[in-house]
């Protein structure tokens, strides 16, 4: 257990290439436009030359990813579906019907949906013509109920975070130069709010929402298991990993070693909602250097999601209140990342076009 | 003068349809996702329906018309660029290499350049490929300078404001379902501001920002200039025509004409930056009815678009610190309109994905 696989991930991740974003700036300075009028679209374009060491990264190909497991804890009545609608929605993701999969096509992003602890059968119809290929990779069957004990081994959060690390391996050598990362796991709201109430020392009410839509009596109570997880585990807040495991979420254990692991690469990685970001706070304990290479796409009604985004100094690029998962925001992000990246490339520049620049 | 022909137009923009947005809401809720969990898309699938009577309209065809104008104020020092720059980027619209063309061009987009006033010749390079068509049609040759006299005559603007309305009947003629609406002009956020200041009594200083990026001294100077215009008019408020003729913009007035009568056509608009604002502002003084019609794409850096945003009650899409205009935030927030129809078309429901329902 001491020569953890990590190690060489959390290595790589370095600072941001400063020569290659010198050289963005420069380009976007050149364009017919004024210095900086096109906001945090130049930021993102000379943030992305930072992240990968080129002056002008192409963004295609480019995969969501969709990590799914279930939660113990959804049997105390945390969320308003019941656990059997992760599988469903995973069978959804394959055959092409779900918010993600009218997302991704629409943006020509391939579509990876991982079985990281699904504890029912998964309905499997046949993979549609726009659907997600399945990589069926179960860590376990679902977490344990986090309110009484917790919520997988040790071991076994180690072993999903390799999951993440080799599915991000197996994006890079085929080519892949963006990845949007996002989750389904009916219950997993809860499992975030107790993290990151735990990583950010804050009170559970501060940072635990109504999830898919409960009303108030349910919000009470959910609250209330947060606080019976925390209470129960004792999970150590310095030991970033022990709160995973205690805390669960095999999906964001998941998708903390394939945000590693991407970012490691120079890969882009766009984010989601509230539960990419849990995993981010993870992943970002592991590695302080992590969170400049990340891209946050959104900020959801839940409010450890914005806790968590002021935390690591990410400022979402949309505010649309969204609370879906799956990746959905991540994706609708892309197109503002595509536009940045087209403006930089196709414009004109002050001289091919003759336009006079300031006065000043 | 007594017969506007905008009457009729003002006359048949009513409130919004509300059996379609039942229909668009029932259609949204029986979507694989829980209930308004893609937030402010399902508001905009609703407001869609609303405006345009139908279910689940389409966006397209759709055109993105650029109205550019000259400003006499310019002579002042207002703006970073000097006023052949306006010309200039006309000739860089219809060769294609501005931001609005790059954008365009990625949402499927026609692009109509209308000249309602340039008062440079336009250095004309042959259209692009993917350029503007060219609507030659200035109703005078820039503006007088606000500072010293009106900016025009009430006749030229309700020329203009006849101007737009023909537009936007040709853009409906030939099919098109949405219009993006944008603008060019050096010296335009002086008179945006001055028509905001005095249409919603307010201080100059509050509504006056740094346009293309001028710095402390001649933002100092430029809301002095302001300030000038106004006292020197001495617009009335309850006369938004009047208000509109004192302070100006040939652009401004155009879009007047266009967003009413694209609205009375059921026509979705979408406005852009400050200077569509400020043309909604005339508009909707003209036209209570009109707000609930227009969507608001983004919130700029300026600080007159964010007063007049509030006042007229709309809610920006994106707030991505955009100051650049030409309709190149409203593109941006086309991407945004487009996924949101895509979901309602697409996605999968409860029933045929034989997805569970909430619990409860």
């Amino acid at each position: 257990m001491t020569a953890m696989p990590l190690d060489a991930t959390l290595e790589a991740i370095g600072p941001l290439d400063e020569a290659a974003m010198s050289g963005a700036r420069a380009t976007l300075d050149s364009l017919t436009k004024p210095p900086g009028s096109l906001g945090r679209l130049e930021d993102l374009v000379v943030q992305l030359a930072g992240i990968t060491g080129e002056v002008a990264p192409l963004l295609t190909p480019r995969t969501v990813v969709v990590v799914a497991a279930d939660h113990g804890v959804a049997a105390r009545g945390v969320s308003a579906y019941p656990s059997a609608v992760t599988a469903q929605m995973v069978a959804n993701f394959v055959a092409g019907g779900a918010a993600v999969n009218v997302l991704a096509r629409h943006t020509g992003a391939e579509m990876v949906v991982v079985d990281a602890g699904v504890a029912t059968p998964i309905p499997m119809a046949s993979q549609g013509s726009r659907g997600g290929r399945l990589v069926s990779a179960p860590i376990r069957s679902g977490t344990r109920d986090i309110a009484r004990s917790p919520a997988m081994d040790r071991d076994e959060a180690q072993a999903a975070i390799a999951l993440g690390v080799e599915i991000a391996r197996d994006l890079v050598a085929a080519g892949n130069r963006a990845v949007i990362v996002g989750e389904m796991g009916i219950g997993n709201t809860t499992a975030a709010s107790a993290l990151t109430a735990t990583l950010l020392r804050v009170d559970p009410v501060k940072v635990t929402g109504r999830g898919t839509g409960i009303g108030d009596a349910a919000l009470a109570a959910k609250i209330d298991v947060v606080r019976q997880s925390i209470a129960i585990n004792e999970p150590n807040p310095d030991d970033p990993i022990g709160v995973l495991a205690a805390l669960g979420g095999l999906e964001i254990a998941t998708l903390v070693g394939l945000i590693l692991e991407a970012a490691a690469s120079r890969i882009p990685v766009i984010l989601d909602g509230f539960i990419t970001a849990a995993a981010t706070l993870v992943a970002a304990a592991l590695s302080p250097a992590l969170p400049p290479r990340l891209i946050a796409a959104h900020r959801s009604a839940e409010p450890g999601h914005a806790a968590i985004l002021a935390h690591l100094g990410l400022v979402p690029l949309l505010d649309l209140d969204l609370r879906l998962g799956e990746a959905s925001g991540g994706v609708l992000a892309l197109g503002l990342l595509d536009a940045a990246c087209a403006l930089r490339d196709e414009m004109a520049t002050f001289e091919s076009a003759a336009v006079s620049g300031p006065t000043a």
